[in-house]
């Protein structure tokens, strides 16, 4: 049967030319549904999260720190609980490989009161410019060989693999009769690449965040 | 519970370089099981297809009529209902395109006996030189724009997307525990390439080939 229901939100992925520049992704979103009986629920979901080619480590702590900051603000167990939320959402289950470093991923939110998640989410809404803002601006003047942007153009092809298999926005999206395709595939990056084995060098830099997303680390304390 | 079984099979994909050579797969594929009874079953399946960047109207009916010539010395409902199969199966349903021209596709094809399904899987298998080889000869020097190649390359993204969101083999592949998962995505080509709200101009070399994806054509009577 029909069920009158309401959804909002807002999505942005930035996928930079240079590979010293992380892919950065967020969305924050909040729906209302009318259940049969008149009875209305609704819930916010969203989160933030960074997609390195190289991994940075004070990019890292930087990136999870901010939005430590912001869940503090709010309840000590946000961070920690939707840390682990993003970890686990945002796994390549083929690849046994995370997406990228994280950040933070909840869904359903509905407690304690529809105002303060929704100050939970403006928080979390307000900390992605800082989030990412001051890695943008740390390396988008590096330079970069071509050997660094083909590992990112691999890297991008992983980044398609989970957003059309595994993302629960895009496969819903796509399922969704009507909806705007061009939107829900804005995600993905604008070229992407898939080689045949590649598997880098061991203590490679290539190999160094290969090793993080296959064992996410605890980036503050 | 455990069902023995045997599965064999193989599959090919070509993604040339020059944007007029047209990117050609195929598969072929027979399957054994015991069920719990002892009793067993078999069944082939498999098919030959076409995913051209631009509308070559030569190689298509040169493509579709040694598929057909295949199909016919065994049974003449063989090649239009294998042609429709093809179309109706790699079909994009959210892009409302197919991922290419077609060919032929079948599966669970049991009777009238193995040796007969197995005789038709044969000549099906021999027809992928003559199918394929005689339009790589005719444009593999064709000189190629900029412009062509990028064209080449989002078509390349919707491969992508046939490949990742409804292939049953990808599909099935990814989720079975132990997979050989480079074997599985070997099927992705070497790069590919989103850009949004990409639509080609009404009449374009371009406008031509969507068109054709959008609409099945009959190539040979």
């Amino acid at each position: 049967g029909k069920l009158p229901f309401c959804a909002m939100g807002v999505s942005s992925v930035i996928h930079p030319k240079n590979p010293h520049v992380p892919t950065m992704h967020f969305n924050y979103r909040y729906f209302e549904i009318e259940e049969a009986d008149g009875n209305k629920q609704w819930w916010f979901g969203g989160g933030t999260d960074l997609t390195p080619t190289y991994l940075n480590e004070e990019d890292a702590v930087h990136f999870h720190k901010t939005l430590k900051e912001a869940c503090d603000k709010h309840d000590l167990k946000f961070y920690p609980k939707y840390k682990k939320w993003c970890d686990d959402y945002f796994y390549i289950k083929h690849r046994g490989e995370r997406r990228g470093i994280g950040g933070i991923f909840f869904d359903d939110m509905d407690s304690p009161s529809k105002e303060e998640v929704f100050q939970f989410v403006k928080s979390c809404a307000k900390a992605v410019v800082p989030c990412y803002v001051p890695i943008v601006k740390r390396h988008c003047h590096d330079s970069f060989t071509p050997e660094e942007k083909l590992w990112q153009q691999l890297r991008r092809g992983r980044y398609v693999e989970f957003n059309l298999i595994y993302d629960r926005g895009t496969k819903f999206g796509l399922l969704t009769p009507g909806s705007r395709i061009e939107s829900i595939l804005m995600s993905l990056p604008l070229t992407a690449r898939w080689e045949y084995m590649h598997t880098p060098p061991k203590s490679s830099r290539e190999a160094e965040i290969l090793e993080v997303l296959r064992n996410p680390r605890d980036w503050v304390h």
